[in-house]
């Protein structure tokens, strides 16, 4: 086999190979979208170079590293550098490459490596990094004020959280998702380390399991809670959905106020606890209730397949809704929230036991794009976090908004719309 | 691709395949042994029975769960009803079916599910599960004491550990592996389910990018230091080392005091913190001779390729030996513990950031089996402990050791030897 997969020795050995995965297709950055090409995906790259970053339209991969960083200098430049050498290292990790090259494990015995090498002669797998900048990142310590978007804003209080503050916020993230945990870790271990002296990580979190569909190829995961996740979800197919929600600056996207933004998207993320010891002790047909959906088969309780759309209005012979008033699926319902969509990303995690309760720190680590949180997630979440029946069985507890850049070419760097 | 992957679906509506994969073979359980056969690895399941428990020889799966577990009743009969019902889960989910049967998802609107879910339709991805008692299991809570084999003992302090309480120790421990993580969380999560009232979790971990290579087909992973680890482990194809070293009873081992630890193995399990942001600042030539091997290609210093044997007497043409005296491979070599080898069966973590030190807490959870821990794993470590020049860059912080009991056949349970 090794003979024949683009193993990163085997990329490094072949600079023309390096090129050709390094120069790149124009435009939204998705790879694997086929479920053909599914089979063999851990040898597969995805497109760094792009007019958008790879890692929002990317059909998920299977694990993910997202970190959130403070910067820890006030020295714009410095900033500025660490922002070339990430996309230096991401273009050449992302094309099954290593930091520093083919010499990146190490040559000189004086020296220590550029590459901390745990992913030496691993496939790319697929692997994404994207860029996101906090809305701290605009306060004034590198001379940014103007340049922050209207949209890129903390996220208000919404009902229903109990946010960790060791859990929130970030003037930086870095978004690592690929098939290989190793690969995914790897990444951002690196990043870091290139950063060091001048950015910290602030927290953490890996996640596995993708709960959410962005290709018409791909299966609907099921997240923690046992239930099918995601299907209503914007498809990477969706041109219109893309622009008009998703992406800034396209066809039905709200109005560009900072032009280094186009193409962008702003990411929110939320660590979704899934109080599963509870869950698991609910009647089937409470889940059912509290979701909107059958568990086995996931069509909403007005239908028979899962792609059946949502009869919100059908009412059981008593004249009770059979989609219940409370039920997830309604109060999340594009219908339900003048037509807002967003493009799911996220996955599952498990780490290890609440120390004060003892049960199992386990739920969703929820990633979602979007051209105005504002109208997006924080009027959807203040819907659910208010009614949902599913609020019994879950806890926010962590949260961050970021602005993603847009792409960047093959001799670009991600701080170009910042810096250059 | 679903039409002929054994999925979930698959097997619960055709009960042949089910009970095709459920008969297993007896002897040692180990599936998918050749190259070949990694390819499609996804869709594999590896035989829950046999004379010796899966997951100790089976080479290892990309993603681990590991929790230990305390009683928490003194009822000897409620803890053996776990054990059997814990078999009989283990035993259909093994084969990538669920707890209750093809309904475990859940039929009865009234009544919880018997099945969490989040596994349904996804492939076995090679799952096993591995049972193993504690030292304390046998302290007199359940008339167990005349029961407890002379090698299973806490270990003693060993020099250099500074370990943390909460990951230490435990009535039980369940090993789940499998190359899906949300296969492997499933089993653990289910099992931990069907125990609520009876068993309580006391620390878990997730490991992912195996760190030891247990058959001749697989390639030597690289561990977080970058390094090939786990080359001169013994091997699934070395019955003589096996039966010698691992399993307890076969031609070479300690002899059997208790007699249903026959086919048995100890289990020593060691968290262990890789201070990684160290370890990037140390030069190549520094790693390498804290290491004794290259990093690129894992060659010992002495050789030039990975399989090459180790040579401890050679000297540089100063005099000095060329694998240094503290290097880890001399210290961990058999030929400097009188023969003494492991099983090794150790997995990457990162568990985000040290909450003290703002660092990554990531390292190696370090897993070995055995057939006399004292005389292998404790000798080997007293002497890593101390003067391994590895020690400055790791830290012990969680610790525990297991008796593996034997394999189960079609009709047994886990607890027959203690119980029945």
């Amino acid at each position: 086999m090794s003979g024949v997969r683009p193993t990163r020795r085997g990329v490094l050995t072949g600079a023309a190979v390096v090129g050709a995965a390094g120069i790149g297709a124009a435009g939204v950055a998705v790879a694997g979208r086929t479920p053909e090409s599914t089979a063999s995906a851990a040898t597969r790259t995805v497109p760094f170079h792009g007019a958008r970053q790879a890692g929002i339209t990317t059909p998920a991969q299977d694990q993910l590293v997202f970190a959130a960083i403070d910067v820890t200098t006030t020295d714009a430049s410095a900033l500025a550098d660490v922002l070339a050498r990430w996309t230096d290292a991401t273009r050449a990790m992302t094309a099954g490459g290593h930091v520093g090259g083919a010499d990146g494990i190490g040559v000189d015995p004086d020296e220590p490596a550029a590459d901390t090498g745990e992913a030496y002669e691993l496939p790319a797998a697929n692997l994404t990094v994207t860029l996101g900048y906090g809305p701290s990142l605009f306060d004034g310590r590198f001379g940014l004020q103007d340049k922050r978007p209207a949209a890129l804003q903390e996220l208000p209080p919404l009902p229903g959280e109990q946010l960790d503050p060791t859990r929130c916020g970030g003037d930086l993230c870095l978004q690592a998702c690929a098939d290989d945990p190793q690969v995914a870790f790897h990444a951002v271990r690196n990043l870091l380390r290139i950063g060091r002296g001048v950015v910290a990580v602030r927290w953490m979190q890996l996640g596995f399991g993708r709960t959410s569909s962005t290709a018409a190829g791909q299966s609907t995961p099921r997240n923690l809670f046992g239930f099918k996740d995601g299907t209503a979800n914007v498809k990477a197919e969706d041109t219109r959905d893309l622009d008009g929600s998703v992406f800034v600056g396209g066809p039905g996207s709200p109005a560009v106020d900072q032009e280094w933004m186009r193409d962008g998207s702003y990411l929110v993320a939320r660590r979704i606890r899934m109080l599963i010891e509870s869950w698991d002790r609910a009647t089937l047909g409470e889940q059912e209730r509290v979701v909107g959906r059958t568990k086995k088969s996931g069509a909403p309780l007005t239908g028979s397949h899962e792609s059946d759309p949502l009869d919100l209005d059908r009412t059981s012979p008593s004249g009770t809704p059979v989609i219940d008033a409370a039920a997830h699926v309604r109060l999340a319902a594009p219908a339900t929230n003048g037509g807002a969509k967003l493009l799911r990303r996220g996955y599952s995690y498990t780490d290890g036991l609440d120390p004060v309760t003892g049960q199992l720190d386990a739920g969703l680590f929820f990633i979602a794009f979007q051209n105005d949180p504002e109208s997006q997630f924080v009027a959807i979440q203040r819907r659910l976090g208010a009614h949902d029946a599913m609020t019994e069985y879950v806890k926010h507890v962590g949260s961050a908004v970021f602005a993603c850049p847009p792409g960047v070419g093959a001799d670009g760097s991600w701080g170009d719309g910042l810096f250059a």
